[in-house]
């Protein structure tokens, strides 16, 4: 059982969260809130997203259909399959309303309610999704924490200029670079131009269109974390809800052709 | 002989009104103001368009060519063959003007002027266009007020979900309802959410792509009236012009496949 | 040795004006400023741009690679091949900063640099340009000085109806005029309407893909002075960079088939 109310507009924000890099996934409903971890269908890129319980006006949740299996509700989890497009779409519409959601496993249904209209969305097989990945064991020696925005806009810049990005940290420099075959783009921002940054020097190269596509789900938060090594995949972090829920991409480098 | 003034802006929203439904169409002019009726190609939907001599800043109306003739003018009326969708496109250019209207029946043509633009727009031969419907006689036991904008947001919420809606009261709730493969809209609104509900138990199945049409015809006015039967055409109608103009929206039922 | 700073939109403005009719082109650097003059593809259009060096907030050139060279600097010039649609792409992402420019004829390059956005730029060879146009001599009877958005309001109604547009002159009236199949537009502005006119009797026809191309060039400038003929060129006036730079476009006139 799970029954909970979140502001829409909140709701809204994670879900672009996810379909920044999934259309659909496998919701992993807990006591103390909601995960998921997901990667693209190309396998190059993944999601793993939390939103906590105090995130919700109201969060109910009670595992299993009998009464025995609540009482050992500590550790228990119920996985819902969710086409997370289709419940975009429906959060867009009428604005900043409160929503309530309701999860009936009997049928398999998310019933959501926003004042008058109620969107009821058949739930995915989970068998018939992805498996949930593992996460790499991975160790980055590199952070830069930058404006979302500032980073969003060479996003843009760079998509007019060709297909890869590089990103990388040269002593206490961070820069995007983007070559084209007629010019080249290159962002630089020294230590004190970021709100943090630990120098290095290392580089990695990535497929600008995903990229893109990520920089679209983090619109909401003011900062984000950019996670390097050399020739590494980039986890970026950043949060989402109010800084009550989190969300982490990761993506595989390009191998740089020269 | 016609020749009038009105605000372009209230003329657009006229115009607007009848291109959701219909491209052309014969306008019948009298003394009293415009009338018109068309069905649209596929035989589904109709409007019935009325603007009374009021909502023009000026009007001025003689039948026929000769001084005869307008001895006659009390019951005389001009059909003229319109093509809405240019006369609207260019009601659009160069914002809140006033337009001037001049028909003239020897060269078969409408003149509009607004400031110092002048259109003229050739008259479509009446021959050419669809007769004028017959508005059927219908009874629909069920009236439903409700505010525009709530409509038409359901009417956008619902063609992300599936092709056909219902539109159904259910003792003293309207509701509408569109199923999707894998989902279902439902907006319910109880008798105090609407500004007029009749009760009763009924409902009808229509294609969402004719309501849609027809939600962006009226989104000028501030409340429509539904009327419902069951398994019974829809009657929308809702006023232009600051109620001087009146506009009916008729659509055929579809009959529901079990 | 070009290097130069400016306004960033104020730049773009720029661009846009010449983007108007060409994609690339031959800029001339000088002591002076810069200029410009190139034909569209189709030898139908041509840009005349010309930017003085008080537009810039800083403002160096030497002409030259060596010390020799830059002693003769006074009439020196240096041409460089530019891909305008890709400069002023870059220059519409991140707003109304400074854009600092320089020149790097050693390696055909052209640095350009928004806070700590760098963009780099490959020249195009100068021998793999149409050759600069030279402007043939004309002389218009009639000149009308005209409010940018009025024409190019109408410009964009134009389209809706026709290909072509005449521009004439009856009398004290100034007139644009455009005919479809089925309808006609026409813009009527007598003397004391217009900033100023040349009273005269002539007309000549356009190809309105062009005119409407160009007023998109203009759209930063408050009024725009049209010169006239009968069945003659069209040359379009007006300032950019307010008032430290001038831009004219020619058309040539297209032969009215009766």
């Amino acid at each position: 059982m799970f029954e909970a109310k979140i502001d829409a507009s909140v709701l809204r924000e994670c879900i672009e969260s996810i379909t920044a890099v999934v259309d659909e996934g496998k919701l992993r409903v807990a006591e103390d809130g909601l995960k998921l971890r997901a990667v693209d269908p190309a396998n190059v890129a993944m999601v793993s997203f939390e939103l906590q319980r105090d995130a919700f006006d109201d969060f109910r949740f009670e595992q299993g259909s009998g009464a025995e299996a609540a009482s050992e509700s500590t550790a228990a989890t119920t996985e819902v399959g969710i086409d997370f497009n289709k419940l975009r779409d429906i959060l867009g519409i009428g604005g900043r309303e409160e929503v309530d959601l309701k999860l009936d496993e009997q049928v398999q249904k998310l019933f959501t309610r926003m004042g008058s209209l109620a969107y009821t969305i058949s739930l995915l097989d989970p068998a018939s999704l992805r498996k949930e990945p593992k996460v790499p064991e991975l160790e980055f020696p590199v952070q830069v924490v930058i404006e979302t925005e500032e980073f969003r806009r060479t996003i843009r810049a760079s998509e007019k200029i060709g297909d890869h990005i590089v990103l990388g940290v040269d002593g206490e420099e961070f820069y995007m670079e983007v070559e084209g075959e007629m010019d080249k783009l290159r962002l630089g921002l020294r230590k004190e131009q970021l709100i943090h940054l630990t120098p290095g020097t290392l580089h990695s190269l990535y497929s600008l269109d995903y990229v893109a596509a990520m920089s679209k789900g983090m619109s909401h938060a003011e900062n984000i974390t950019l996670n390097l090594g050399k020739d590494y995949p980039l986890r970026v972090d950043f949060e989402v809800a109010d800084g009550k829920g989190k969300v982490s991409y990761l993506l595989a480098p390009r191998i740089e052709s020269e």
